[in-house]
């Protein structure tokens, strides 16, 4: 097993996905005026080292966050592995030195931001993993249904784990749901506005959602580009893919709505080009111990 | 069942939990330059009512912060249920009209947040009938591990679902860790130093963590306010309670570490006061279903 | 000639690209601590009328933001003419009653954002008119050298003024530049590499920019999904296109480099698909007359 | 004695000088998550009155922000007097009328904003009316030394209470200190540089601090448009300041350094043409009464 | 005396509570747009020094972001006390170097920073040396009730000071007002329902405000733990106390109303164990000299 | 022709006009969510140089932003032109290596803000070169009529250029336009009220904005310190000017409207004080060439 899944190193600030400032307001919410344990035990200024560790096996994410937070409250990062990197249960990817007080002023802040990045990444890792085990030319894309604010964060938690994202948002890419086609006067005339579409964003891949068999092989003579399709079972889909790339041989074919891991696998033999799914966001963070010493000076 | 489990009406922007400033930030990751799929389209003036309704039995949350976002886009809100309303499923409980453009630039933003923070109050409010199914003046609180970022929300969910947050932050609370007596000369010397500490923060209650059953009578005979133990099975627990209530009748004494809906119930049997848990924050979101229909002018 | 050339009514915040957050720090930016002239002269509570109209064939833009800058200052809007709205000269558009204290702050800054959207929406419009005088399915695509910080705003007259955007930045899309090809082996390895890329982001269109023939057929035999000529002139276009048509007949084929309104259609007449600039954005403000008159109470 | 010495109706956002977004920053810092002692009363959704009203003569400010503070929450105002009005003790000037859970959320929020506001209002008031006894045509100025991060409210009271700001900040106005001479050959090189300095700065009004009457001198034969003469008692003015006219009619000449509402009236009758101060930022709040009444249904 | 009143080392940023962010709003406050005299003088490239001094016995506060500001503007600190240091008049506590021109840039900005928080935990020390003159065990607290937008330099200077806050926010606290009360039946249903509220917010200590003698003993009888007297005078309070300390021996009980250092000690003497006093927000700030000097290059 | 025209270094934040918050923004803008391109490429990690060199004569502005936002990506500076240098076409001014995910990050980031803050110091420069060849102690000041939330970067750009910003907005200066004298009872009242406006602003000049000679004159002989004449075409400027001199030999007398770089000579040879022009910041942004070059390791 290779140690690191996906290098994630081209984040919006160069190796992060979060500026000084967005480290700083997650800072302040957990420590807005001052720490009242540390300034009543009058520990703050001893010097301490706390060290990072997986609990299980992992896939890291925004450790390069997590140091920096911790640089930012005037501590030394010691050592440090990148995100991306997969490690087993039991080790050690993150140490800092410095005073007690600035140690704990991070402590928390870094623990949530880490396990919560981890987590995605893992979960990401292990979709990619069941997926790929049957299909491995696919790829696992990670939809926009994050929990609203930490779209930075979660996206970033992708990559680390070897997925891609789907859509970004509603100003980079076309996607027609059918809560659009109700405002058209009829399926009828989305597949006739398709060409128009098609000529008027043309450095774009024109996709449309659909839920049943009969709508998917109209997308695919309608000359859509990406054909999604949305909850429909893998037997179904085993059955449809075929009549797909015969009506639209270069068609991206996607299977939507209810992926997660238990069923990835299958899905991705129904012969998919794409899975995508919204099961990495949610579920228990990654568990990580912090381990805090005291050091003489 | 009482249609309301609890009120959630004093946030911090009256009935709300973020301002327009954060809705609208929300907004904009979803769709800083336009909606490319509508515009397209050329749906964008028609006129459509969007519904949400329950697909499950839920807790609301984030109604009113999801119809004020509709309504900074130009739609109306013609139904709304307040947080903290219990659902059975299929129950509509938010509908609003505007343009199909309007419709379509805030659905999913809007419907990410109620999934989101629903579910936190959904499975708080599993918790909070766990414990209380066992020991009704019970309380379950949320610790400070959300979701970098995600803090408000996720405390406003708290509250509609009927458990109370435990600490905010480091600034309102006293809470000391063994990561805390690392930096004194001994666990004796934390005993030792508990009467200034509650000389100094006299208007707070002197919190201790424990994990073993010695510091647990330690830090009663040392007339530490709250006794939080982590990690100790129930069945110990249930055997140490008692000891405590005798060395510290005042003292208030919390379970805390890996306590969900599964295992709530045995923990509020142990005679605890306070069940301190992450649980509520980590699992899927709500299942929200959202369906748009087409106005005649 | 149709009085409304796009709608432009999908925008981030439903009509508008600007939140009342960024339009008050507008406002901050040129009255920061209240308006000295007007408090002088003691003029502030007489009530007025601000009358804003075109001087020239204007493509309007930013009239709703506008609007909703004077809203904000306690103003109330009269007449207004959506984005998009194409108006010959001498043609009032936005009118707004209010205090003259309250005219007077808002009146620089909804000008100077009036002009300079409509500046670029109307150059747009010129540019897509150009362009399709010659070829009648071409786009115009607006390139991302932007004013740094004024993106919201040009995007929007962008399709104000009938193009779309050509990339939205680095996160969306799949452009390689010589600038990446020279991190490679050779440009050789970029065209064994595309396979790879188009696998991975099988929902993206990959696009490879070339300054050369020989580099665009060899785009074209790597099978690009779209191929940005840089800096090429119409004749060399005029009969590369073919050979590119014919070895790739699925691509998207694009000029770029030093497109504006004098050129447009000859490079349309090259047989391109996308016209790529940024000349929409540089330029003379769009010229808008402001006349302000008193009321009488 | 006039009900409102100054209109103050110019301010940056209309009568306002905070935008939503900063008073809702304000609440957050007084509310993050929630009003607990509310909740727990569970009297949030009563509906009740809350009524301000001085306790002292006092110059108001920041009513406007105030009751837009309360509307944000929710709340309805029924009764408002401007910024600027002059009232004597035991007058009401604001009613709002909404849930006891809105009304207490913006209570103290509110108060602590109308206070500080009104205090600067009204020691800015007392310093006008005492310079003015002696001198009508004198002007108070305030200088920038304010709290930092307050100077939007500090400047707005400043003209609420009928002074006038002195300088805004550096980027506005040439003021020349000690401290920059000292990066000068000499002081004389200052006198040798102010030609220049004003034929480049042609709209602004060169000034230079001075300490003693030398300088001051040589500043008026140096044609500085205006002379601030720091620290120097009444007397010594009383003397130089004739000279000063002599050699430089054309030139102000202002006061600066230790003057307040005890010495303004000495400094006027020294017969300079300003009052450069800081004593209104610092000082008591204004003392506001605040009743809350329930409302029956 | 020692030189050290509190370390205050524990705050929200390191060491700073204002993070470079705020800290550059503050600059930009001052200098929007390049510093017009430095500029016209061409002094800025010249090397120099910025030396900070007390004028008087002084507890430093903000010396750690008044040092960071500097820095962010590109100067070197060579020297620096931290915040808490009690100084006799006299003595030099910052000094830093660069260009004339940064060293402008940020000298009055810093030096306000100075003055406004050095002097809040000048007057906090002073509290609490005259309350601790008569009651060594007591403590001073601070109110919420600072200039709007002001509050992590307020309540880091309170600690400086040696004093704690006394509520930070309506989310982590629970104090029950006479505002509250009008929502209730009657002043009895408040403590017919205190049971319940202590059962809920079992972490919290549960505070009401009175401000008569039989409505604080109706508390003590009530099982408040915190007993909150308002404006009531030492004698009164004399007698008071001892009755409440009968009648609830665990309550705290706190004086609040009125407090400053002129009755401090008084205050003390009553017997109370909490001093709730806005009195150190409010005064003139510290008195700071600043004196610049060319160095050679 | 001097290399530098301007030292530009005194800047809101040292030698910068933007924060790092603001940088990192302008990151964003273009890159939320990582870069799609380098990741696929998979170079991100390979070692590189960029290199900025002009194509033109060009005032360079904003290095020092550039390079900070290239550090802020953990790229080194390498080589460095301060902002207001003067260069020649084909001169490299900008270096910096670092890893080429950090160097595609910044690279078109980089390149728009050098390109347009470079554009308006070319354009000022060569503004006031032909007003001064006319009359050498003329200043060219530009409006605050900027892009909408450009105006840091604007105002930097035109002192690098060797112009002066003219009003920077509402707050800090005095201009009666006619659209003020609207709400008088007639032009006459405006020059019985500058009296009045004088002597309460007395650290200001009071400015009036005049479109016709008559109005001029009166302008001159009520006292006004600024005389802006609007629109006013050189001949009858040439006439004007002697006239206005005579009648207010103190008065500075300023052509304003329409004035560019083809016609700043013949109005400077009107022998006003002053050109007031929005001309630099409208036109074509500096070009800028960008070379990239992998490093061996």
């Amino acid at each position: 097993m290779s140690a690191t899944t996906h290098p994630a190193d081209c984040q919006s600030f160069g190796d992060r996905c979060l500026s000084d400032e967005e480290l700083q307001r997650l800072l302040r919410e957990d420590c807005p005026y001052g720490d009242l344990t540390t300034t009543l035990l009058e520990i703050g200024a001893k010097p301490g080292r706390m060290t990072f560790a997986t609990r299980h096996e992992t896939v890291l994410c925004c450790t390069e966050e997590a140091a920096r937070l911790l640089e930012l409250l005037g501590c030394t990062v010691t050592a440090l592995q990148p995100s991306g990197t997969l490690l087993p249960a039991g080790r050690k990817f993150l140490v800092v030195e410095g005073e007690a007080g600035r140690l704990h002023l991070g402590w928390k802040t870094a623990l949530n931001l880490l396990e919560a990045a981890s987590g995605i990444a893992t979960r990401t890792h292990a979709l990619v993993a069941e997926a790929r085990a049957a299909s491995p030319a696919i790829e696992v894309v990670a939809t926009r249904k994050v929990f609203p604010g930490t779209k930075a964060v979660a996206i970033k938690a992708v990559y680390a784990g070897d997925g891609l994202p789907h859509r970004l948002g509603l100003s980079e890419s076309v996607l027609v749901f059918a809560q659009h086609t109700v405002f058209l006067k009829s399926t009828q005339a989305l597949w006739a506005r398709l060409p128009e579409m098609k000529r008027r964003a043309k450095e774009k891949k024109i996709g449309v959602e659909v839920t049943d068999r009969d709508s998917a092989l109209a997308a695919a003579h309608a000359a859509a580009d990406l054909i999604q399709i949305d909850k429909m079972n893998p037997e179904e889909l085993l059955e449809l893919v075929p009549l797909l790339r015969e009506a639209a041989p270069q068609a991206v074919v996607a299977a939507a709505g209810g992926i997660n891991d238990k069923n990835a696998r299958e899905y991705a033999q129904a012969g998919v080009d794409l899975l995508v799914t919204s099961a990495m966001y949610w579920g228990k963070p990654a568990d990580i111990a912090v381990s805090m010493e005291a050091l003489t000076v």
